[in-house]
Formats: structure tokens, sequence, C-alpha cells
């Protein structure tokens, strides 16, 4: 009898951690899997600071190689192979090799689809012009970065105002372009409440970029195919490289198109252990919807930490093992220049869209006890349910030592804390780390006071 | 009627939190402190920077002066003053003026007892000689510096590997002096368990510090009434000034002869609300009991932390309020520096004190994306109960980026976590602050393999 053979379309975060996971816990399983792209397993949030060469070399940023995985692993990683149908009653998917060009079916006894996301691209005029770019692959990264070396760009202009468009910005920044950025909100980084992104604003303008904000793009300017400038409802923006950062969308053409069910914005729909509505057929990371844990509802999130997570869990269970990925708490940290920034659990929007009501506290603190050399401002903003006092989310913009504050928060959102019961969290406290009281308790305690 | 009164012995961290909160809530409370020190509310933690110049000026290190509590918070605080008796049938405390000699008794409705604690002395020959310091007043770092800056000294020698200690030699390794540091155990700092203290008597041997470990003290040579020696079952080391870093005692003498019930180590026994034994008398900081949150013991342990917020807790409710202090984590984090070192919940020795069982987990991670630069090693230690498990504690070791990790062990500890739930926990992600996966979750996913 041949062995179980499981099949992974994708080969980047959720696809390789489900695969190293279920081939250390079953060596007898036959893994296969498919990239159509010539890398496994890159950090995709590695690309900004790979373009502003902050990382010097692509290489670091490929956890693994193809061959690694081969060898090491004994895992069976195509490159440059792309599914182009799944056969759910036939447990086949139809794979074209993208080199020789000739496709093929291949049986699969599970199949985990981890297809990734693809960048919102706007329909507009111009839209398909050279040099306009969404991030999320490594070769955008690269032709970015080597279209920067070859000079000439003096303009750049970002579209969107979120961590990659952020992450861009700065990096642009400091490739030495006059960077412009549009947006459709009164601030950037629409995960924030306003008060708190406006710091974030802020910061931008401090490094140069120039900010556009409650502007809407109409349409890209092109000269002989190459895009000259951007449009927005009040002004045209002459620019050398546009970079998109409007967001992903889950890439689930091939699981739709078999049939298996959809969920939030359109990603995969999952129970807890990862499994589809199709027995035998997996999905996890940014095709995959997930639940959130403050809201109680199912969410479409793309981040790294989650595909891994969501990876493991499907690898876990694909290995014969047992394991359940909960949700998420919508958690995100980015660092601006020397500004950081971060959230956990629910903003001011999305509270009031479940019906909530809330009290807030925002305060300023320092990262260190205010007499030591080096300490630093921090905001943090803390949100919790009226009445309850149950902590219902978390911002934190500062300086350096300011944005992994944020997992107390997080942890405390998942332990379902109240601000009184954070007021009695035994954090870490000495001059070089911390006020005597940490921000992020001097904040629920103001909340607290609120209730 | 006249109003209700306040006395409080003690014009440090406890005293005066509770001080500030009762008489923010309670204008109508007349609130009198006896400090027999000069000295309210400085930070006791911040003495090792003050040594060191790393802080320059001693103001810094005072929180707030009695003048500006008198002014700007109406409460009456007499720095020089010492109670020598509390009569709690009388409702009142007999007080001795250090200036003018006078002495004469105080009535009050409440009284918070806020003594504080004393550094332990050894009864040994020579122990009373000149230059031999413990550090827990602010004088005692104002007449250390002074001392230094005298000049002459060459040599120092630390007693005790605890905090206090590390951060003692630090300092006078930073002021140029040959520093030496005996310590009983195998290891320096026992609150972490011996394969984690062993990085720590490294980091301390990189420095410049030389140990004596396994040697115990047996006397201290004079000339002249001042230290040049101390003397250990192994070696004599000659040397111009001493810190003792032994630990604390509670300052507990003023209670006990007043018939106040003395718990744990001598401490004074207090409920949640930080009410000892006798209606109307209270007490908190590094003079009371704590409860452990996770050994679910009594505990005693003098930190500034902890001191802060019992005495929060002591004036909301002697200002009328509620509020509960349920307990501590024994949370701690230090730095030598440029190593951090924290810990949470119950080491080794604690767990198997307590007839438990446990499995643990000690992995060496990064502090951010490892092809990020400033990306650093940082060793993670994790316990948990065998069989359920259940987070019992954390331990961790690295450089800049490691030491705030244990807020998220502290906040998982209580909130009961299993290590399995500590693998869901969603934190934050960016490549210049962690890895995907947080070093204290792998260490967690470790451990849980284990069970």
């Amino acid at each position: 009898m041949p062995n179980e053979k499981l099949v992974v379309i994708g080969g980047d975060a959720a696809g390789m951690s489900a695969a190293s996971q279920a081939k250390r816990r079953r060596p007898d399983l036959d893994i296969v899997v498919f990239e159509r792209s010539p890398h496994t397993s890159f950090s995709a949030c590695g690309i900004p600071y790979y373009v502003s060469r902050v990382v010097d070399a692509e290489e670091k940023l490929i956890v693994r190689t193809p061959e690694k995985f081969r060898e090491r692993d004994g895992i069976d990683v195509r490159v440059l192979h792309e599914v182009e149908e799944i056969d759910p009653p036939g447990k086949r998917v139809y794979v074209r090799d993208l080199k020789s060009g000739k496709s093929a079916w291949e049986q699969y006894d599970q199949l985990l689809i981890a297809t990734g996301a693809v960048p919102l691209c706007p329909d507009l005029p111009g839209s398909d012009a050279i040099n306009i770019f969404g991030v999320n692959t490594l070769e955008s990264g690269l032709v970015i970065r080597r279209r920067l070396e070859k000079g000439g760009m003096k303009k750049a202009v970002v579209v969107g105002g979120g961590y990659i468009g952020l992450e861009m910005a700065e990096a642009l920044v400091m490739c030495g372009l006059e960077v412009s950025l549009i947006d459709r909100s009164a601030q950037v980084m629409g995960t924030l409440d306003e008060d708190m992104g406006a710091l974030v604003s802020q910061a931008l303008r401090d490094v140069g970029v120039t900010l556009y904000l409650e502007e809407t793009l109409t349409e890209f300017e092109t000269t002989s195919g190459k895009v000259t400038g951007v449009v927005t409802d009040k002004r045209t923006l002459p620019t050398d490289i546009v970079i998109l950062g409007l967001g992903v969308r889950p890439n689930t053409a091939l699981a739709e198109a078999a049939g298996i069910p959809l969920g939030e914005k359109g990603s995969i729909r999952v129970n807890e252990r990862m499994e589809t509505g199709i027995a035998g057929i997996w999905a996890a990371g940014d095709c995959a919807e997930s639940f959130h844990l403050v809201s109680r509802k199912p969410i479409y999130i793309a981040l790294g930490t989650v595909a891994n997570r969501q990876g493991r869990v499907a690898g876990v269970n694909l290995g014969g093992g047992y394991a359940t990925f909960p949700g998420v708490m919508g958690t995100a940290v980015t660092k601006i220049c020397q500004v950081e920034v971060a959230r956990s659990g629910l903003q001011e929007k999305e509270i009031e869209a479940l019906g909530l009501e809330h009290v807030s506290a925002v305060i300023k603190s320092r990262t260190k006890a205010g007499y030591f050399p080096g300490s630093e401002e921090i905001t943090v903003k803390v949100l919790a349910e009226k009445g309850s006092g149950r902590l219902l989310g978390g911002q934190i913009v500062g300086m350096e030592g300011s944005a992994k504050r944020i997992d107390t928060l997080a942890t405390a959102l998942h332990a379902g804390f109240t601000v009184e019961e954070m007021i009695n969290l035994d954090l870490g406290y000495a001059p070089p780390f911390s006020p005597v009281w940490d921000p992020v308790v001097i904040a629920a305690r103001e909340v607290a006071k609120k209730l």
C-alpha cells in the first residue's frame, strides 16, 4: 500500500509551516508542495527593509530554500508549479509546470490550500502601468529595489496609509526619494482610532513624507506605458514610482471554483482545526478566514503571525495530532522610522459596529523611569466595555520600547480581563525598563476611574 | 467635630502612594506622615544608577519633595520625625522630633504602617566598620557616591548576588573599581534556576567582576575602624569598600511591640484590603506580607512595584473606596550592563518545595527577526506543571529587548493559562520587534511538547 499523500498549494509561511509540522509528526506521509514563484517561505514583512537596504541581501529574507526543504525535511517542493484546478470528488489537482509549460493531474489524500493573498489594485485608468507596485511577493521587492538602484527616480507616491504603505513610505524616504502618501481617511493607519492615528500622521510628516489625507485616487497618468502621475479628486502628483498599500484580498479563485465554501471577504471558511467545508481539504494563512476573539465574529486578517500559527495547527492535525486555532486578537505592530505603533483588540469603530458601548483613556507616560537616560515618550489608549469594564482593545504610539508592550494588552484580552484586574498585574519594573506603573497599566487605571 | 485623621508611619513609596490616594478621594481627611529620614518618596531602585552617575543628580531620584506634598497635596509630611511606639488601644503614636529631640503623643483615627525594610547585616566581627554599606536609603546612596568621588578607592567587594548586589557591582565597575562578588550559591541571582543564573554569572565575569561562588563570608578585616578586607571560608579579599547585598528584612519592630500580628519572615500580616489584624491599623510596602498567586501561599517580597501597588490599595480603602491587592507573581527585572534578566512565577526549587512536579524547556531565540540589524540573543526558560501544563514560571536572560517580555508570561500567569493556551497568544510581530514566533511562545511550545 502506498503512503498517504498530502498536497500543499502554496509554499510560503502557512504552507511550509504546515508541511514541516506534518512531516515531523508523520515521517511516512508523502508531501508535495506546489509553489508558482521561484521561492519558498520568505519573510514578506521584511520586504520594506530589503528595499531600504536595512536588510542587505535577499537571501536573508528566505527562511528556508526549496532545496533545504527537500533535503533536510524530505518535503518534495516544486517551485514554478501552478495549480490550476482542484477536483475534490476526484481528490486531485491540475498542475502546470511553468518552466516546461506541461500540465498534469496530481492525486492527493489530503489537500492544504495556502494560496495567500493578492494586493488590492484599483480598477482605474492607468493602473497597469509600469512602476506601479503592489508589495507582497519577494519578486516585487526585488524589482522595486533594482529599479531604485538603477537611479533616476526622484518622486514616489504611496497610495494607502496602512502597514505596508507606511513601511514602504519610510523605505522610500531612506532611499532619498521625495515621498507623498495619499489616504482616503482623516489620518493614516486606519486600524487605530483617529486620535492615535494622528500621532502616526505626524511621525510621517516629521520624517519628510507629504500627506494628502481625505483624498481619493481617481487615475494614474502614464507616458509610454510608465506611470508619471497620480491623480486624486483634489490634485495631480507627478511621480516616478507608485506603491499600492490598499490592503489585500484572499487568493481564493481556485477554492471558489472547486465549490469550497467561502466566508468573510471571500476567504476560505475553516473550522478551528483549519479544515474547510469539504472533508480532507484544509486551508491556512492569508487565504483562510479567522475568528476575532473579542468581537466573537469571523474576520479576514492577512498577517504573517496568523499564517504561521494557522499553518502549524493545520500541520499538527494533518500529522495525526490535535490542535486548534481559536482565533486572533487583531494584534499588530509596526515602526515608522523611530516611532513604534501597536494595536490589539477592537478599535472604536469596530466596537460601535458591534453595538457595544465603551469608555476609553489616552495617557502619556515614559518607556523607562522618567529620570533614566534614554527614557522616551509613549502614548497608550485603552478601551473597555462600559459597565463591565471588560478590556476591549489597546493602542500604542511611542518611541523605542513602546510597541511590544502591546503583548501585555493582547494577553490580557486573551484572558478576558477587566481594566480593574489589569491594575493588579505584576509586571516587570526596574528604572532601565519602565516607570513603577507600566504605561499600559496607567492607561487601564484611568479607564477604570471612568467606569 | 474635627476631621478624621490618618497617621502614616514612613514617607516612601507605599506610605506616600497611600497618603496621596486617600487625600484625593477624601479631601476632608487630615493626613500626617512621619518620616525619620530627610526625604520622602524616592526611587530606591535608582540608587545604583546614581552611584554609577548614569543618573547625575540626586534630585532626579526624588519623586516628590515633602514641600510638594504639603503644598500641592495638602498632606502634612514631617521628615526627621521617628515614631517610637504605637498604642493601639489609645489610638496614638509616640513621635520623636529628631531635630529638637522632643517627643510627644499624636492621636489617630486610622493608622498606616509603611516602615519599609532594612538590609540584612551579618553579625560578624568587623561588620560595623566604616565603608561597609547596605543600600536602601537615599542617604546610603549619597554617602557611597561621595566616598567614591573623594578618590583613593580601588577595590570593592560585593557580598550577595541578588538584584542590589549585581546592580551595585555594575555601578562600581563603571566607577573604575576592581570588583569582587561573593555568593554562597553555585550561581548568582538565586531567584533564577541555576542554569539561567549561570548566564548571569557569565555576564558579570564578562564585564570584569571576579566571582567567588559557593563561599561563605566569615568576617571583615579592619584598620582604624575602616574595612580593609573580607574574609570567606576560602580566602581573604583586600578591599576599600564593601556593599552588602544580602537581602532585606521587614522593619516591623514597632508593629511587633504593639501586638500587631506578624506573618511570613516577620512581615505584617494583612488582608486583601491591606488592613492588619487590629481594626483601624493598616500596613503596606516592604514591611507588609504579600500573597503569591501561583504558590497560593503568603510570601514576603520587598520590591518597589509591590510597595506602590499595596500603597495605592491601602489609600483607596482609607479614602473610603474599595480596592484589593490579590497578590504577586514574583515578577522582577534587572540589567547587568548589557544583559537583561527577568523572572516571574515560581522557580524550580519553589515548585519542588510545594511538592509539585514540573516540566521545563530552555530555548535560545532572537529579540528581532534573525535577519534584522540589531537582532540579539535571548534565552527563555518556561516551567509548567506536569500533566496539567499549567504555566508555573518563566525566566529570561538576554540582550536589549529581552527583559520586558516577562510581562507576557506574568500576564499569562495571572490568567492561569496552560502552555498550550500560550501557543495561541496573538502577540505583536514585525521584523524590528520579534521573530514570527515570540521567544516566550517558542519556549511554551517546547514545554507543551514534553507534557
